[in-house]
């Protein structure tokens, strides 16, 4: 597995991982008739790094597959352009391979190679307890709790949570 | 003062005071050179409900002036719909005289009557000490605190609350 910058190319296979997250409808507050339009000017965003997670099959050899994404840009502009954000996805095909954590992993460096003075993620449903222990794990911490803020498709209202952390040295 | 629901008539008006606030830089995580259509575009995003405050002078009585506005619309989309933002301007020449607070309570009541089941502040600089007030008297807590997540033109880099709360009856 390999995670690079991303280019052109990639835009149907990050819009086929994005759909499919989003049509699951557990883990981002966004409607599922989104657009490929809408949904890539969201991930391509101004002032987005985007980066692609590819893994070359081992076997036949003869091509390569983007099992995830991560986009990451200011959160907010002007006094807030030192706050990171970033939102991930990963192919359902390919998770519990680790694939969120390299992303993960990646995203927090290039954070912090480019500046940002901190990483916020606004939206983490408490329910998706796999990525409120990943992001703990990278050092992100749980500011704030917003009481029923996700109606959850099976669920019913849940908690979501605000993380942050600083990327500057001790 | 009264308050009433924005017409096209008003994009001047909102225009000026919005840019006004935006080049002061000590409340708003938005860039100063922020474009007139871009400010818009953001005040009148899909599915916002936009009202603004109008002053009629007493003595000439030959017009009236707007003084401030607010935006009330979806804090995000899909399972997070639910959650009503807002966000306020009011004009410097007009402020001290209680138009904020009409507006907040204007917008509240608003929400309710949309639907929405709760209001999300994602950005009060914690140095916005009449604007954190006049949020707790009309009911809103801090549930978050932002370290560092605002760089205020005067004070350096400064606090930022996640205000929250339901608009649930009881």
């Amino acid at each position: 597995m390999k995670i690079r910058a991303a280019t052109e190319a990639d835009r149907d296979g990050i819009w086929d991982i994005f759909h499919e997250v989003i049509v699951a409808g557990e883990t981002y507050p966004i409607n599922a008739d989104i657009s490929r339009t809408d949904a890539l000017a969201y991930w391509f965003q101004p002032g987005a790094h985007v980066y692609v997670a590819e893994q070359h099959p081992a076997e036949d050899n003869q091509g390569h597959w983007i099992v995830g994404s991560y986009t990451l840009h200011p959160n907010q502009s002007g006094g807030g352009a030192h706050v990171a954000n970033a939102a991930f996805i990963v192919a359902k095909h390919a998770r519990g391979q680790g694939i969120g954590r390299a992303l993960g992993e990646h995203c927090f460096s290039h954070a912090r190679r480019f500046g940002f003075r901190a990483m916020q993620f606004n939206f983490v449903i408490s329910t998706n307890k796999s990525a409120v222990k990943l992001w703990q794990d990278l050092g992100m911490k749980i500011v704030g709790t917003l009481p029923a803020a996700f109606h959850h498709p099976e669920k019913g209202y849940v908690d979501v949570y605000v993380m942050y952390c600083s990327l500057l040295e001790d």
